[in-house]
Parts: C-alpha cells; structure tokens; sequence
C-alpha cells in the first residue's frame, strides 16, 4: 500500500533529551492542506524475564507522567547505535541486574501510533539469573516475582495497566 | 502508596490542538532537582465491536506518525465534558457507523506512561449493528468484519501492531 498522504515540509518544533515534536505540512488525500505532529522517539525495548525458576520478573513503578504505581516488565529506550536485543540485555541488567543466554525475539508493537512514532521490540528472556540492579535516580521501582500463572492472570485482568507490558505477557504466553 | 516526587512548579512548554507539553521541576526521592517533560493528553477510548452476526469490526488505518498501516479497534478521544462511555458511543458512530445497546466496560489502561498520561478506556461493544460512518479528512480507513476466533489470533500473534487494540481485545476475549 502506498503512502496517502504528501509531506510538503518537515521541522522539529520543540525537543527534549527524551523526544521531539516533529512537525510536517502536509497534503490529505484529497488535496486539503494540514499539519501533523509526531512526538519522534528513539525505540524501546520490553522484556519478559522468567527465571529459572519458573518464575516471572515484575517490577512495580511509581509513573509521574500518571501519578500511579503500575507493574510492569523491564523496559527502556534504544540507544543509538545500539539494536533492539543488545538494548533488551543493557535494560535487563540495569533494571532488575537480570542476565539470560536464551532470547526470543516476540515482534514489534506500535505504543501510540496516534500521536507518536515509537516502536516497542518485544523480548522474552528464559533462564534468567538475577544480581544487582543499578537503577537511574528517576526511576522509582520495586522488582517481585511471581509465577508464570499469576502473572498471566495480571495481565489478562487488566492488573497490568501499562499497555506494552500487558501486551507483551499475552504475546509471550505460547512460548511460557 | 504516596507519591514519591515533590513538584516545585509547573508550566506548559509547547502546546497544539491534540496534546500539550507540561514541563514540570520536580525534587527526586533522593532530593535531587530534575525535570520531567508529561506529553499532555485527554483520555482516550478503544471499543471492540461485536456484531449480531459473530463478526469482529476491524479497522485497517493509514498512521502517518510510523507511515505504516495498522490493524486497529475503532478509537478516539474524550472530549471535554464527555464521559468514555459517550465518547465511546461518538467514535463507533463516527468510525464503522455503528450503534450498539450492549456495553460492557473493560478497565482502564496506559499507552505510553513513561512520556504521556494518556488513559485508554477500553469498551466491548456487543450486537452492534452497521450503519453510514463520518470518517474525518485526517484519518484513512478500511472497514473489514472478521471472525472472533480470526481477529483472536491475529491480536495473539502480533498481527495488530497497535498495542492498545490488540490489548483490548485480549482483555474482551472472556466476554466473546
């Protein structure tokens, strides 16, 4: 399918270390000028831990932008020059000090393609051992372990009320 | 559980029809000053729609944010005044013509809480029957109808790449 729309000019309007507004005049198909602006974003990664164990990694994470506590799994931004995997290990480690040898990658996902150009890369990582985490001042987070069935029942429950990582959970599900 | 961050102040950064930037300085747990960027935005609602028939309605969209097409369940915004629910009801009129007199709300989720405070209501919408939409210049779409089972496994196996649709229809799935 092609592209129905026409970009006849594109700026970045505002920017922060973490994203940019990015606005383009555009054409509609049917002619009619407009504006669109895309909150530009350097990719993220979700990741599923389970353990040895048998068990799975939660963290639970205080959320300014919601001002709410949300379980979750791992997380984070891709660096540049970094791929979606090497960025999935980097964030297993920082976040819960995890470490796995057995990855599958589960596929992309778009968090909020109204608005924003994200694409989030979905992992599982089995067979994970756990050490110390290293935790960046902004991030507020508790890690927990629960089983495989729990965790499942969290997320098909609307418990885990962060899309991708409910998301990810129920992708990963024929692979626990 | 309290919040852990004391904001000092707040002022709105960039501003466009859709979303604000709130800009907020904020004290960390630690008493460190930070900044935190909140991409503003009303509540959103997604609605998976139940036809008489068994059907699924599915959208096939244009987003121009990842130039890409995407498999999606009717949503929008919640205007100002609006409960979800009648919002709800706006955008399955608006986006595949439907009316239903069977709702059933799912629960409440985040797209994007690392950047935005965006929460998405999601909605089952049962015997919902087909009429004329009123699709807005800005929004390129395709209606299909799909089998329940069908659209199950395309939201299982990372066919609808828009997380919070193929969430809320995980999440129905109990009710289908």
């Amino acid at each position: 399918m092609t592209k129905p729309f026409t970009t006849l000019s594109t700026h970045i309007a505002w920017s922060c270390p973490w994203y940019d507004i990015r606005q383009d005049e555009i054409l509609r198909p049917d002619g009619s000028p407009g504006v669109y602006n895309i909150v530009q974003k350097a990719p993220s990664v979700w990741i599923v831990p389970v353990m040895t164990s048998g068990n799975i990694v939660l963290l639970r994470q205080y959320r300014y932008t919601v001002d709410d506590w949300c379980w979750e799994v791992p997380a984070g931004g891709v660096k540049e020059a970094q791929t979606p995997k090497e960025a999935a290990r980097e964030e297993l480690h920082e976040e819960v000090g995890g470490h796995s040898t057995n990855w599958t990658s589960i596929g992309p996902l778009y968090t909020a393609n109204g608005i924003c150009n994200e694409v989030g890369h979905i992992f599982l990582a089995r067979e994970v051992e756990l050490g110390q985490a290293a935790h960046e001042p902004a991030e507020i987070i508790e890690i927990h372990q629960k089983s495989i069935a729990e965790v499942l029942t969290m997320a098909r429950t609307n418990q885990i009320k962060d899309a991708s990582s409910a998301l990810a959970i129920l992708l990963c599900q024929p692979y626990l």
